[in-house]
């Protein structure tokens, strides 16, 4: 039996190739080697954002007196906030699962070898396909760091599983999944050390609100190394630790010896390994297709997801361009729009990046960083998120703000909230952002009173 | 001197007349006889919204073990949480008038009285102006039941301003106010009961998900008479509540009076009427302006929000159309824009409603029951809740739903929503009914992962 839709990989990218395939009536196989859901449904976005939820609930009843609520004690059960974790991913999981049968799409459990384009080997099985998915992800990078072999360090993986409250939390990367691990420990209590390379969080957010949330959670107690770089690794002298030495990062590493900045160590009882992640191209034969690459070594595609082989589709992390469970939707979608002949186009104009720490942020569009490298001429208007009432309802003694770019003809380019649910609200700027509305067009939309959403309205 | 826009009424409407028409250089004068910022502001939309805050927090506290937090003992302080209200509302207001200031408008406190289009009095002074706005908002209707005079009840206002906790509350009406304060008093622990005239709550909602509101209510202890009418009020006689009467409403009433329904009785502590709102017509001269009125009498008005007379503009609540403060925001601007010569009309295509109970409720353009009144063939899409990963991650055995209304070209037409935070994703789909765009359109804009507004994109 010939399918007309193979997909490797059971992630958000390819669970949803499989679902909108399997809807149109296309025949479809789905070939994951774990769990369906991928990264992001089992050790990613959500679980993440179960633990941090029980961590918001501990700080919400920390806090309630702001609001007249009294509490006498409040504590927490961490072994609980885990199993809680993995009742949700398997209700979830078994949600992905229930769409994909119902649309009639086959799963195959096991790991996918490419022959060639049209053939498929999982185990003793050999598949044929008219269309190839590649949906395989990403892998969290671990840094060639000396002595790393030698620790026993956490990924989001173990962090997301320990049932274990660690003393102490050093992060190696200050990204968003370091700032959300980051926030849920020092929510439960735990010292928690950032070492970030560059010289601020959150690359790629926005930089003054970036600033800002760390700024916050310095207050809190969390601390920061910015622009440092870890050099070395090794168990802690009473093994119960880990030992790490770290030295400033210097735009130009002097030839001199003497004025080689010194290094400092730490000494922290837990030590999470969050630098990054990169695309999983090996292990399921991606080198017999022979896909024409970019210079930096990236897949080519062209904007309906589709390699220089025209039935062979890559969509989500392995694209290696956002790496996020939302972008690798869109791109399923674009790919099987582009397999059934409807007119699809991948637009990244207006791909939201949230944090969901507590406070949020979340920005989507140009940040000014990106607006200048491009030389896009753009204004900034701003605004204390205070102007929203009902974030003043709701957030007794907390700050925030709400920052737009226009560009010279008024449109709306760029959108950044530090405040909750940021999350939620930045899909209006991002919706604003992808139909180039102009702030005039913009305040035309009624927004209902009182939500923190019409800030955006009122910063206009 | 002569004012080139004079604004009567400084709530929702007012003062965003007053900022816009400041803001683009025109000399304004805005009247105001009681607080800047209206009912809306000081004992509307605001303060509600903080007492349920504080409800909220109540209420999350006694749940925070489905979370694995474990909180030993939780009380409220009911002046601590109107004190807060009134602080909030203190600051809020400050902000409206540091606005106008900012934007050089002349604030006048008095009540006003129109001598003619271009002549106002306010006390002592008379002031003359080009351009007349309207805007002086909405009152209590107390409905004339027998014995209403010989009780003390409370409308909003006294609710809002209570500091004893009552054991018992009947709410006459229930329509949005009715039902947050009913939220409110019971998460408090008070004994509520509702009577509405009408065979369902929240009139003008969607009468689905408004029975799914009341069955979560009822649950928890909210005692509910629909198509129920009161027939009286007296003092109970301990003196300390009140007695009230009623019968179920029936669609003819019978002229024998042997087939009469029974009337019951009730006592209760205190009593709020929530029955509606209407215009404020009377007591500032309107009668003097001459306006052309509609067959329903209310005053006509073109889509700039003008009157029969060119230089007169009606905004807010006294259109007596929607009776919402973020409608009067939108029309205020139109009307400024219409002064200014700039193209805008207004569109009440697309505006919310929204219910702060907990979980929300809001909706946006048609409901079923609207489109089937207007004959406008349509289907739904709808799905629980739980199909968001986020909703799952953050509602722990709470349910909700999302429904959609596509018309025959599969634009979006409707939006309803069950489930936090409804308030503020609907304007996502306000966003898309405005716009006049597709399901397919819609689903070209990428929602960030996970979040609750992804409902939209997951039932289309």
């Amino acid at each position: 039996m010939k399918y007309q839709v193979i997909i490797i990989g059971g992630g958000p990218a390819g669970y949803t190739a499989a679902e909108v395939a399997g809807k149109a009536g296309l025949n479809v196989l789905l070939i994951e080697k774990n769990s369906l859901g991928g990264v992001c449904l089992n050790e990613g976005c959500i679980p993440t954002k179960t633990l941090l939820y029980s961590a918001k609930t501990f700080d919400s009843a920390k806090h309630a007196s702001k609001y007249a609520v009294n509490i006498s004690e409040v504590s927490f059960d961490l072994p609980k906030i885990i199993a809680r974790k993995t009742k949700v991913v398997r209700k979830l999981v078994l949600g992905v699962k229930a769409k994909l049968t119902s649309n009639n799409v086959t799963i195959v459990s096991g790991e996918a070898q490419i022959i060639d384009k049209n053939t498929i080997r999982c185990g003793e099985e050999v598949f044929e396909g008219e269309n190839l998915v590649l949906c395989t992800g990403s892998e969290t990078f671990i840094p060639p760091i000396p002595g790393v072999e030698s620790i026993d360090y956490w990924t989001h993986r173990e962090a997301l599983n320990n049932k274990e409250l660690p003393s102490s939390l050093a992060i190696v990367g200050g990204g968003v999944i370091g700032m959300e691990f980051a926030s849920f420990f020092n929510s439960l209590g735990v010292e928690v050390t950032i070492i970030e390379m560059m010289d601020e969080i959150l690359s790629g957010m926005d930089k003054e609100l970036s600033g800002m949330l760390r700024a916050e959670y310095a207050k809190r107690g969390i601390k920061f190394l910015l622009s440092t770089k870890v050099t070395s690794f090794s168990p802690s002298l009473s093994q119960e630790g880990i030992r790490y030495t770290y030295k400033p990062m210097l735009e130009n590493e002097p030839s001199d010896c003497l004025s080689q900045p010194e290094e400092s160590f730490g000494e922290t009882d837990r030590l999470l390994l969050s630098v990054g992640r990169r695309p999983v191209t090996k292990g399921f034969g991606l080198e017999n297709l022979h896909l024409e690459r970019t210079e930096r070594g990236a897949i080519r595609i062209n904007a309906q997801m589709q390699t220089s082989e025209p039935n062979v589709y890559v969509c989500g992390d392995l694209t290696g361009f956002s790496l996020l469970a939302h972008t690798a939707v869109r791109e399923a979608e674009v790919a099987i729009h582009s397999i059934l002949g409807k007119k699809d186009s991948m637009s990244y104009r207006a791909i939201p990046g949230v944090v969901y720490t507590n406070p949020e942020i979340a920005g989507v569009g140009e940040t000014e960083e990106s607006a200048l490298a491009k030389g896009i001429n753009y204004r900034i208007v701003k605004l204390p998120m205070a102007y929203s009432g009902r974030f003043v309802a709701e957030n007794e003694g907390v700050n925030g703000v709400c920052k737009i770019l226009l560009d010279e003809q008024e449109r709306i380019i760029g959108a950044h909230v530090m405040g909750n649910p940021a999350s939620e609200i930045i899909t209006l700027a991002g919706t604003a952002i992808e139909l180039g509305l102009t702030a005039e067009q913009w305040k035309k939309i009624v927004f209902p009173h009182p939500t923190v959403g019409e800030i955006f309205r009122e910063v206009l």
